[in-house]
């Protein structure tokens, strides 16, 4: 664990007006890092304004500090703070950047260049691990609702501590959470449990069409546009939906099909190591990375099970 | 966190031949609190063994340790430890009981009566967290083996780390196995996410079958006879789904029926806080507690539904 530098430090205990600012589409992490940062340096006399990608997802929107979110942008700010952020261009910013003396970048992805005039970047579990060493080492003192915020980035950004992001530190860090808040389980139930009944019917319709092509280990899974639309058209389950295919024992790939128009398909894939599918997503013009991609299709399905199947039997057995 | 007591340690450092036994239907904690106390005993040059309800859950056999489960049972022990076991009779033990000088009672269930001769029972996450202290008091160097056994009895007993039982000692414990082993997300997978195609088919047809009674927040989901011959027969999904219907925003109490033989039914029953469903078991000859019971049924499921309906009802409000 690296210590927070004092650059760092004094760049929060020196000035005074700050931005925050988080990638689109803003996560557990992000919102909760946004959270405990702002209420922090609030509690340290500071002006905080945040610019943020709403509406937020509804099991991030219950802490009381969202009601700031958007309220107020000045034309300039002593720093700008980017969380969580892998790349500026990732930022969800306003389209007439306020001016700043310092652009300061706090992040944990591996991808990220160090874009700010002042950068603390280190591969921990969640960037809300960052934000609670920042605030220890300014020694804020952390209410339950920060401990919430943080507690909310480090459990959705490692999967209820199951993936391998997690540390001695994660951990560590948490268990000095439950220091400031006894119980975090219907917190934890709220960000990974709860479905509503329309989510949960589609994602028993996706297991219902769950097949397994050929005996290879790839599944397929599809949502048609009847049963979409029967349960409100919202398809919010993609990563849920991909994630069963996935543990599903022996499957290495998953797509996940759902046909947003009457033809028209959104196609979401996942591998396992070492497989590779972002090849298949480009081909059908899509992107994504090697483990997951994405693209649109209306094309015909047994084409695409056949690509899938060519990408197994080409790739399986290389390493 | 209490303190080990001297004579608990001593009984580990005075005495040499160990039998070790859990409750019926061992679970990750027990298992994984067996594991590691009895290699940790055989470190301290001491005899093991352990008399355990077989066969395991598949995802629990991966422990080398687990060869020597039932190769042995002398007529006589120094010790004979309880692990996990709220009751002498809820444990899984040999029809003649070998004679012991010591009867020695580690657990962390609340109802715990501390019926052996010497007792350390404390509410905690998982008994592993005793074992892990247990063993640290001891002196004894923990392997990575050990490591997973008590990550094993941690991440199962408290659902990844989401349930109410999670204190920071939790959490402190699970740092100090990162300190051990670099990587618990493998094991994790494997405990809790990995599905068989019949377990993820026959959950998807759960879920199909979901309904909501009436308007009420009470959740009915059925397996069918065919369904689950259709699967393979075994309905090791029952907790998972069960979970599914607790899971649906707004639903408080679940019934989850399969149909074990034609119109034979293994009726499952959850509920949320306030609400009590032991009495609808009791009714029907079952058992359980206020949150979770079950019972046999082979009668008119629409006078199930009416007895859940006026269950809900008389307990709404009631608190």
């Amino acid at each position: 664990m690296k210590k927070i530098p004092d650059e760092i430090l004094n760049c929060f205990h020196n000035n005074q007006r700050f931005l925050i600012l988080l990638h689109q589409k803003p996560d557990g992490d992000a919102i909760g890092s946004a959270v405990a940062l702002g209420k922090g340096l609030k509690r340290l006399n500071k002006t905080v304004d945040y610019y943020i990608d709403l509406p937020l997802e509804d099991k991030l929107v219950f802490f009381n500090e969202v009601q700031f979110f958007n309220q107020r942008l000045s034309d300039c700010y002593d720093v700008i703070v980017y969380l969580d952020c892998s790349t500026s261009s990732f930022a969800f910013s306003p389209a007439e950047m306020p001016a700043a003396k310092i652009k300061l970048v706090l992040d944990h992805h591996k991808s990220n260049a160090s874009y700010g005039d002042l950068n603390f970047v280190e591969i921990t579990g969640a960037t809300a691990e960052i934000v609670f060493r920042v605030l220890r080492a300014l020694g804020v003192g952390i209410d339950e609702e920060m401990a919430d915020a943080i507690f909310t980035g480090i459990t959705t950004d490692t999967g209820s501590f199951q993936f391998s992001n997690v540390t001695f530190e994660t951990h560590y860090i948490a268990s000095q959470l439950y220091t400031i808040k006894s119980d975090f389980a219907h917190l934890s139930k709220r960000l990974h449990t709860q479905k509503t009944i329309a989510q949960m019917k589609m994602t028993g319709e996706a297991i219902h069409s769950l097949e397994i092509l050929d005996s290879l280990p790839i599944a397929l899974m599809i949502l048609d546009h009847q049963t979409i639309n029967k349960f409100g058209g919202a398809i919010n389950i993609t990563d849920d939906v991909a994630n069963l295919g996935q543990n599903t024992t022996g499957v290495a790939i998953t797509a996940f099909l759902k046909e947003v128009e009457p033809g028209d398909y959104r196609v979401s894939l996942r591998a396992k190591y070492p497989f590779d599918i972002h090849e298949i997503a480009l081909k059908y013009g899509g992107g994504g990375h090697e483990r997951a991609a994405g693209f649109n299709f209306s094309g015909d399905i047994n084409e695409l099970k056949r690509d899938l199947m060519e990408v197994y039997e080409s790739q399986n057995g290389k390493c």
